[in-house]
């Protein structure tokens, strides 16, 4: 019998573990995951990961943060290396030679700017502190990036789905992980900046990406996860809505 | 006749092509460098990539950001995903099974911690925005990122380099590309914020990280290049000094 994936992660968000749940859920494929252990027990068996290593772990060097994910001995971190992993094993990882480097290379540049980018727009200046010893900066950083940086973005995104026709996905006819993370990172960005997300999908500039992340959210597998429990509220984590940061572009 | 590898990525700055250079230094690997080419000719090749398509280029999706490499008909972007081709071709990606994914997320986690987020110490609001018009929020974020962030990198560091003894590198007596990285990450620090890291060095707490550092620099292949004309100055990009942000920790 295989072994099966462990999905080690914080529960009560969504977070960066939301890349990986997706990929799974996708794919069908059977998988645990820490975030159903409920919110003492699954950060009890996180921290355990991160400070303490069992025999098992001796081969892998020890993680920075999760998410991580456990498949036989290997324990491997970092969002995109987890999705790189599992990518060619849920069929997800396109077809063609050297497919993997595309994919993965669309998959960092959608966690960089819609992702990170957007988590860093609530704490600009440290992650250490509270949103509340930053608000000002946060606000004066929410208004800059959606000013310039989401337009860059969405443009970007566009840009890649206009360019192969043969498809609505990124790599045109051929449905990848990549496509995945962007819908998370669409539908997280959607949450943390309502009105300059409207704003957006009203230009019309961006039919493309939108249209994405309405085709991710029908497939059967993922609209079914969506429906179920599994799937966390937004909350604390990378997208959050603060009503200062909600603002139109200038 | 293998065909050449091309790095695409501005000159002026080490920045993040440094990375890919390293690695094609280190193995001793012939490549050619949009770098060598002057600032203008360079930034005119550079631009035409990000805009405008080739009949080579159809298969790939538009990249985002220059570093790029192009090898072949292949023309890949995001410095992690370009390592990650590079490694095994040149003997960089360790040697076990799924070492890959091990050498990977180090690399993934040293350009996170102590590139990324060194960079975006001289831009908390937004990188189109001049340093002069964010230096009080730049002020404030970096000596919070010196008080919690830096000893937090370095601890860890210290870590993987503690966990497997059988030699010097993160994968013990492996060499791998995510040396490099650690040694260019580690080296842009020292210079963007000389004092507090050379307090973090007087600590002695991190003893193995900075062996590391010298171990890399003094690699023949790699001190030849560290002293060639090839090695870019810091200046502008990822890693700058500043007066202001360079202080201890409080």
């Amino acid at each position: 019998m295989a072994a099966p994936y462990e999905l080690i992660y914080y529960t009560g968000v969504p977070g960066r573990g939301e890349h990986i749940r997706l990929a799974l859920e996708e794919a069908g494929a059977s998988y645990t995951d820490t975030g159903s252990l409920g919110m003492n027990k699954c950060r009890e068996v996180v921290t355990e990961y991160l400070t303490e290593r069992s025999q098992d772990e001796k081969n892998n060097p020890p993680y920075y943060a999760p998410p991580m994910l456990k498949h036989g001995k290997l324990i491997i971190s970092q969002t995109p290396n987890i999705l790189l992993y599992l990518g060619p094993k849920l069929g997800l990882a396109g077809s063609r030679e050297d497919d993997t480097y595309r994919v993965n290379a669309l998959a960092l540049t959608a966690l960089d700017g819609l992702s990170n980018e957007v988590h860093d727009s609530h704490h600009p200046i440290a992650v250490e502190m509270f949103y509340e010893d930053q608000k000002e900066e946060s606000k004066r950083r929410s208004q800059e990036w959606i000013n310039t940086r989401l337009p860059k973005h969405l443009g970007y995104w566009e840009k890649v789905l206009g360019a192969d026709e043969s498809g609505p996905w990124l790599l045109g006819s051929t449905f990848t992980y990549a496509d995945l993370v962007l819908f998370q990172c669409i539908d997280g960005t959607q949450f943390a900046f309502p009105k300059a997300m409207n704003h957006a999908r009203e230009t019309g500039n961006y039919k493309c990406v939108f249209k994405l992340w309405e085709d991710v959210k029908a497939r059967p597998n993922v609209a079914a996860y969506l429906d179920s429990e599994r799937r966390q509220k937004y909350d604390w984590g990378i997208y959050r809505y603060y009503l200062d940061n909600d603002v139109l572009p200038e």
